[in-house]
């Protein structure tokens, strides 16, 4: 008995590896007619972008790319990386999404170090892979193979740019796929686990790592985004986020599950922003909380305020401060605030919004939705635990441990570096190395980064909770703050802080000490930034501030005196 | 190279088996105050459901009930029947969700053939079970060996029929619940293959057979069935669908995805539908045809129009006729029209509208929306074939096939039955048994069950349409059509028509002429019925009208004569 009701065999008609492609091939027979993709006065049909993708994976299939093989592509949110998305998978292949701000020896290491097979490069691009390129043939010592240079031109770019890439033997993204068949009869993966992208920590603080994700793992996220967020079918969704950048969130393949529309952006502006929602009737977009930082501060004449219709608004990357959040809402955006990493295929906790929250002060509830959340649907495990028992630490809202993490949307692990996996997922954990703690509500909040945290006579301070009081300043247009050599303290807080435009700047003396005030009105004294440093602040191409130079610039500036006390 | 980028192997931070089980561990831990189920007086939260849950799953591990053990559970929409959803699996066990209209000869047989260990029955139904377990004892010649027998309590119900069950020895269902311990370190599944659940066939033609359901698929339909309905966090659910059928079309699983709100419901009436509507803010339910139908014709006193919100329904089970759609949709109901079978979990084609199809004359659109449509997100293939060549069939909405399917969405398979699983999936497909056209647009339509399918003279006659016809006569409430023996043509169409309660009936023969000269006027000569039969239509418990009683009536009727035509 026991054996008859678990005999049944898994044949071609009930099992089938799970695949972002499907959904692709869905919505070219559903909604063949709609619009996938918009960028300028381009437009792409759901059939269209079906038959480019096949043609790239037909074309790549020709050369003899597949199974086993990487394809990097190097260009910011245009139609051809969202068609490489797919196209490259149903080649066989997998997709390494370069960050385009790395400078060229990085994206030669990754080049190098995920063996590219193909690098498709946008125009803008080009002279950065072939500087990338120069430097591995340097390295090389004459074993330098060099790959498959296709050239992707782009309209609203420099045509001298192309032209010269074409000289340089690259061939052009359009003359590629007309070598590809457009009925190319693609297939799924034989194993759901088989490799669909590969990307790169931004390794502040080491090598870049390459995660690696899987066709399984893809498909789950692209749903479960999807439901977390409320996005349905046909949203109309505006690319702020990189495609680069773990794949967009997933949202790339989310896209097609749901037959949405792509609004493509090469450079992300507050005023794009509010224009696109006023021309495409934009319902949703993922940014880092810098670029909400921007859109509540943008000049009035860029925005398109009151907003015509609801806009969801997807934030993640860093805590952003509840006074942003504050900010948003009143504009009408709603926010969700999610939380994950390149190694979770993006997001995958979110503050899910209560209802008995809405009667909450603005100030609490921006408090509350500041926090990282909840699992994920297909994260099946979340906790913190004390980082030398792992054990879970009481929920009580004070106990900080490790973020922890278990599930299908774990990656499969860091290619070629078995060291670090052993680490990364030792005792059946995915370990963030983000410290945090766990409400009584199970709701977790970072405090954070491991290495971000300030040490101070012993006890910790939590960068972020120094910079959300900061951000309550009217002054302040955003803040950072990091650890800096104190002779007496050990370490002790800096913050780097840029003003708002409108600020008067002529005495940042008077403004530092201001900030201070309001500081040590609102928390413990060890807490207060013994200096503050006026000025832009560096940041990566998703928008998140590199603290890793803010702590050099900490360090060039050498101890705080025990006589500053 | 080849071999790095897929070299990762599994490990237990990111690789776990699919379950819909998570879904509540999950709810549970996110919205542990909300409202899960809601039954007359009685309202469990999450957290309390999962701890339910829990305990049911300890007590059933106590008696050894795990891995390879089916049990049954014979119970209407009660709370009991959700929590056994997840009790049971959580156990290791498989549900055995047994229809409540069945007679105690074919519960006999599905307890018997299923093997159940358990029977958990509703008190209302516990005398039938008896019956049920009477009829198996009998038949055993000795070798019976009675199940564990809980009866499920009801307030609403009368008492006397829980104090005989405890009479007769049944464990009562809260009191078993407090053998079992709330804090149940319930496991996945090691595989996730493994089966969560069985459900029969009706069986209208030959014995019924056991369909057996993976946690796999179970958890992919689970969130496929959201997506496709745009059913978001929060939703509250009214259940009309009984849970019994396909596991209420896996939405028992889905709403805890989405930690939304279940609204129990014994009886099913148009009243106690808009009643929960204004009560508890239902937002949306399944309902076959005719519980559309009762809803459209309610008298004015039952309703609660203008609705006060917008009211998702999702209707599956038959086609449903353009005229009732076209109702539903003036009250302000949004209906989605889905078409699945229990060997798919329920519904998996949609007719996914489309914004341009909103500016049709009402006719078309309820035309366009009574097709079966397109694929869920989960089943990967479907397609009209020739039954002969296997071929699909041109998609010019005209040549009909048979409707096959394959995906992740498709049973493991029939209990115990290698002849039948051969047969429905033979050639890598599972095999419908329906009969469809493929529209240009890529939708499929249902023509007919391949039984019931009208030959005269030699053509085919799909009853859906005559019967879509029939509606459209202001006096019909409903139709079914089916073949009548013809002296001449071999077969012909006969109809069996309810009238509306407010048409006068004292001129049935004036009335079957009127209908017939409608006929006429719509369609071919050959396809009006020659005979109409007024009176109540025999329906299954799901509402779907009992086709193979009509035609036994047919029987009865003898042949139409040569000399009628």
């Amino acid at each position: 008995m026991a054996k008859d009701i678990d005999d049944l065999q898994k044949n071609a008609a009930n099992y089938m590896a799970l695949t972002p492609l499907w959904f692709l091939d869905r919505a070219a027979t559903v909604h063949p007619t709609r619009t996938s993709v918009v960028h300028g006065s381009k437009r792409y049909t759901w059939l269209q972008t079906y038959q480019r993708c096949r043609r790239l994976a037909s074309a790549l299939s020709k050369r003899s790319i597949g199974l086993g093989c990487t394809v990097a592509i190097i260009a910011p949110n245009i139609p051809a990386i969202y068609e490489a998305h797919f196209g490259v998978p149903m080649a066989g292949a997998v997709l390494n999404a370069v960050n385009i701000r790395l400078n060229a020896p990085t994206i030669a290491f990754l080049l190098g170090h995920s063996a590219s097979a193909v690098i498709m490069v946008d125009q803008e691009y080009f002279k950065l892979a072939e500087e990338a390129l120069k430097i591995m043939e340097e390295k090389s010592n004459g074993g330098f193979k060099p790959p498959l240079l296709i050239v992707i031109g782009d309209e609203s770019c420099d045509p001298k740019d192309l032209k010269y890439a074409l000289g340089r033997g690259a061939v052009e993204y359009e003359k590629f796929l007309q070598t590809g068949d457009l009925q190319f009869d693609w297939k799924p993966p034989q194993d759901e686990w088989q490799s669909i992208a590969l990307g790169y920590t931004s390794g502040t603080t080491a090598s870049p790592k390459g995660v690696v994700l899987s066709h399984r793992g893809a498909y789950l996220m692209s749903l479960s985004v999807a439901l977390i967020w409320g996005m349905n079918e046909g949203a109309v969704y505006l690319w702020t986020l990189p495609m680069f950048h773990c794949n967009g969130w997933c949202y790339t393949w989310s896209l097609a599950a749901l037959c949405g529309t792509s609004i493509c952006l090469r450079q992300v502006t507050a005023k794009a922003v509010y224009s696109a929602i006023a021309k495409y009737g934009v319902t949703h977009f993922c940014a880092a909380p810098v670029v909400l930082n921007s859109i509540v501060n943008a000049p009035s004449e860029d925005t398109i305020l009151p907003l015509p219709h609801v806009v969801h608004v997807n934030t993640a990357g860093a805590a952003p401060p509840p006074s942003v959040l504050h900010a948003m809402s009143q504009k009408g955006f709603r926010v969700t605030h999610t939380y994950g990493l390149s190694e979770t295929y993006g997001p995958s906790t979110v503050c899910a919004w209560k209802p008995e929250w809405d009667s909450l002060p603005p100030e609490t509830q921006a408090r509350m939705k500041a926090r990282q959340g909840v699992r994920f649907i297909g994260l099946e495990k979340l906790d913190v635990i004390d980082t030398r028992t792992q054990q879970p630490v009481p929920a009580d809202g004070k106990t900080i441990g490790e973020i922890v993490m278990s599930g299908n949307v774990v990656m499969k692990g860091y290619l070629k570096n078995p060291k670090a996996n052993e680490e990364t997922f030792a005792n059946g954990w995915y370990h963030t190395g983000d410290l945090g703690v766990k409400h009584p509500d199970n709701y977790i909040e970072i405090k954070d980064r491991s290495k971000d945290i300030i040490i101070s006579g012993g006890e910790n301070i939590s960068s972020v909770e120094v910079e959300n009081m900061m951000y309550l300043h009217p002054a302040v247009l955003e803040a950072s703050v990091v650890a800096r050599a104190d002779e007496r303290w050990g370490e002790s807080p800096c913050a780097f802080v840029t003003l708002k435009p409108e600020v008067d700047k002529s005495n940042e003396q008077q403004l530092a000490e201001d900030i201070m005030k309001l500081c040590r009105a609102k928390m413990p004294a060890y807490w207060v930034p013994k200096s503050i440093v006026f000025g832009p602040l560096p940041k990566t191409a998703t928008g998140k501030i590199q603290k890793h130079v803010l702590r050099a610039k900490a360090k060039e500036m050498g101890p705080v005196r025990k006589s500053k006390l």
